[in-house]
């Protein structure tokens, strides 16, 4: 069998969209050189088969380890992640909750030990999971299971990646941080971050806070006085960095290819260029895990679930920028789930 | 004659790429119901001619009046405003200036008589009228001929106007303006602008200033302070206003028709997500004045200019809007330059 990378989708919480928006996915997703493996309870993926259109023409295969692929091609063999016991759909609950949990569990695992390279996770619900004792979501409960204490929440759109310097503060206390050391701290990590999605050297864009980058010093002075020294010394340091550049044009720029990166100053004014340029087309991906992860950024649709209407465009975005990625590392994964074919 | 509104362009600086974009212009130009009127000297206007194909087959017809105006469907009668000497192509010049002063004296005179319904300004040079003893641009001129205090720059995107709270300032000082009474005030002259173009019961939106509104006071107080009293107290005055919404999404359905008008908190938020949805798309105008006023936003390009190398995209764009604008006000103009035809 051929060496190619596995990516799984995490189907989520099980009484919500997640399985449906799975299926519809893997029914229609044409890629290449890259293997997805859904990660679900076999028979509540066979239901929702079932809401998506004939099963004949596209029917499931149930895999108890991933020892047991046989189509390195096809979309349709499903990671086995039995439900205990029957669960109510389109409902909160504890058990939910704990089996969300543990599928992730199950993900994070082969991930984390190498034998898949991304994870694409579909919508949990924070509430069932705290019913089943657990706090936080994706990002908290990825950190865990890896060991680790950071991880940055990234947006990607198009080409371009935006990271944060600080998400939700008021906006008066995220300017306070505008500091010099704040700012090279963050180029740092940005540029490992990139380093480890594939980029050799990846071009970051810095923009401006004040309007006109605060035109020399007319409209504000943080670009003076900590954001033009955070670059010089940055550079010194050999990142590759360009700004202050105004914030009305670096996020055009960026994503019509300018720079591989951007790191928004606040909240608002990455999300304001990635959302009002393309709502549905923003996806969420995390970087600082061992792993490439993307995700799906609504939730579990409970008042939809399980009756043929959720759509899958986000989970598509989702999966498709986690094959780019994949890609992009260029790094096989050679595990013994894969023997030469 | 049938009545119909007359839309000025006044060519600029006419040592800049204005007279130039300005045939181009109308040599592809189509429209109907209402009549476009080049301002500037005639024989440099015959001269861009030349440049941008054949004369012949675009012949100009030179109006020394609005009085002479003989075919109402043609966009080739140019208002000759006479140079009265010759001026230094692609330079900086007191006479160029002087000239440009003249331009938009007689373009605002026409308007403010009210023998023309709009004024589209080709790009001017802020050096030249300063060598010529004239402070600012287009704004401070436009604002003195009409003998009024205060006007607003508005962004169009689509068919949402942005309208900004505060423009040139230090992002922290602008997050200090935010306070209920001025956003009442901002809120009362949008309505009231909006009016004046047209629009019978504008809807406006407001978008929130922290990351997801504040949620809930969560992340900032501003929106529970300042934002929703404001918004309360406006509604009771009969404005049909909405907000706070998170500003990464309310640009978004301003621009997909949500909303008629938005309120930007600040410069770079209104702009961020303007330029970033399309650079080139975003048209500048100005509301305040008693006559439609829109504008390109860029430079005189002395670099290019003359060369035939000028892009008109910018001034189509901002004729475009003008001629919507005109329309939408529903008022055709009747003057003594119309006669029943």
């Amino acid at each position: 069998m051929k060496k190619i990378p596995y990516i799984l989708i995490s189907t989520g919480d099980p009484a919500g969209v997640g399985p449906e928006i799975t299926i519809k996915t893997i029914r229609s997703f044409v890629t290449s050189r890259v293997k997805l493996i859904p990660a679900g309870d076999f028979n509540l993926l066979n239901e929702a088969n079932a809401l998506c259109g004939s099963s004949h023409a596209f029917p499931l295969v149930k895999l108890n380890s991933l020892d047991d692929i046989k189509d390195i091609s096809s979309n349709n063999e499903i990671l086995h992640i039995p439900l205990p016991s029957e669960i109510q759909k389109r409902q909160v609950s504890a058990k939910a909750g704990e089996y969300t949990y543990n599928l992730l569990k199950t993900c994070s695992s082969l991930c984390l030990k190498g034998f898949a390279s991304a994870m694409v996770t579909g919508p949990i619900n924070k509430e069932a999971l705290k019913m089943a004792g657990y706090e936080g979501g994706h990002t908290e409960i990825l950190k865990d299971f890896a060991g680790i204490t950071s991880i940055d929440t990234i947006f990607c759109i198009e080409n371009l990646k935006i990271f944060f310097l600080s998400r939700h503060l008021p906006l008066k206390d995220a300017i306070s941080l505008i500091k010099k050391e704040n700012i090279l701290k963050a180029l740092i990590n940005i540029d490992n971050q990139m380093k480890n999605l594939g980029y050799k050297k990846p071009l970051i864009g810095l923009p401006g806070l004040n309007p006109h980058s605060g035109d020399g010093g007319l409209f504000g002075r943080e670009e003076i006085e900590e954001m033009i020294p955070a670059v010089k010394e940055a550079k010194q340091k050999g990142i590759n960095v360009e700004g202050p550049v105004g914030a009305d044009s670096i996020y055009h720029l960026g994503i019509k290819g300018r720079f591989d990166a951007i790191l928004s100053l606040y909240h608002d004014q990455g999300h304001i260029a990635s959302k009002t340029y393309d709502f549905y087309k923003t996806v969420t991906m995390t970087a600082g895990l061992p792993y490439i992860r993307t995700s799906v950024d609504h939730g579990t649709g409970f008042d939809i679930a399980w009756k043929g209407k959720a759509n899958q465009e986000s989970l598509i975005k989702a999966l498709e920028l986690a094959v780019e990625l994949v890609r992009k590392k260029e790094k096989p994964v050679y595990t013994k789930y894969h023997s030469e074919g």
